[in-house]
């Protein structure tokens, strides 16, 4: 099953692609290969999730944070590329999280974005490589941020 | 319009390329991709500049030193390729800012790079994927490293 | 001399490749490029080394981490593509360092890793671009953490 019909089948709306906050591209290609710029975990209404992991935000709310980062890239994705379909894998994704001093379970925080992506587009073409650290500040306070490298057809 | 062209016209003379601080190489080639390492921002004067950001350095201080940590890039870049108009593209950059407590407007400091990649490589061969991040610590205490991939013809 | 003979010359005994401890993959490839997830110091009894650099680590002992972390990289590499002599050249590390604050010599900290990369797989092949960082938490307390980029034949 495509990224595309999987998506439906989870009942996952992606919203239109967010827009740069600076002079940069969401999205750059060279060959085959797609480098994703960060993203971070973007509400229904349009605002992003503010606020350190391990303070205000608990484990499981920073999993969902990461789980809404890594719908971010994907609706970056169908807008540069016009349809999920075209990802041939997910090659290596980098998982930073905006953390209290002392909070060190990143990969359980980044596993929201990760089993998002395996769930999208199955073992296959979902599964990647993965760093996942804890950083001092991220940009307007936001739990995590997540960028990628992705291989297209 | 050349990036060599553009500098010329824009009155930037670089410097000659840095030298590794450590046991690495400035600049690594995969076929049409290079990975630059990461640069910080060296003083007309040789010297880098040093402190944090948002203490030491206001936000307009920082974006000079992003733009000076450009400038040793492409400086890098140069040394490395004999000509600025063998990059095809900047692909991706990935902007670490060394931060005070509390300090996350990292996505104005690295626009100091970013606005420096256009300005020299143009719209099309300059616009770039990035990550902003606030790290704890930066060799040597300097504001700023930049590190990126570009595409070479 | 190959990566595989150096290392018998060496009289390095790598461990068996270690495990993803969330949902990811040690390594992913595109191309002829291999995207390796972020490796910590894993001890000869299996255990991870935990503490921050300039506390519970000093600057030698960082250094050693950092070392550890490259041979655990190398047995995920040998465990992958069943000998380290497909590997043609390692492009690019990203040395992470969980520093304890004002702590800021990581570049003497990852060539704990850098030279033995260079060490096993010569200069022609071994020497590589890089970025050494100092995070503000790593997984589980990791003092060093290694992520790498290399090219196979």
């Amino acid at each position: 099953m495509g990224a595309e019909a999987r998506l439906l089948e989870l009942g996952i709306d992606l919203a239109e692609g967010s827009h740069p906050v600076a002079n940069y591209e969401m999205v750059a290609a060279s060959g085959r290969l797609l480098f994703v710029s960060g993203h971070g975990p973007v509400q229904a209404n349009g605002a992003l999730l503010r606020g350190k992991v391990g303070d205000a935000f608990s484990l499981e709310q920073a999993y969902e944070a990461a789980r809404l980062a890594g719908l971010a890239v994907l609706a970056t994705l169908r807008g540069e590329l016009g349809s999920l379909d075209r990802v041939s894998r997910i090659v290596k994704v980098l998982g930073m999280v905006n953390c209290a001093p002392g909070f060190n379970r990143m990969p359980e925080v980044i596993d929201g974005c990760s089993d998002l992506l395996i769930e999208v587009f199955g073992d296959n073409r979902g599964r990647h490589a993965r760093s996942a650290i804890g950083v001092a500040e991220l940009p307007f306070d936001i739990p995590v941020e997540i960028e990628l490298v992705c291989e297209i057809e």
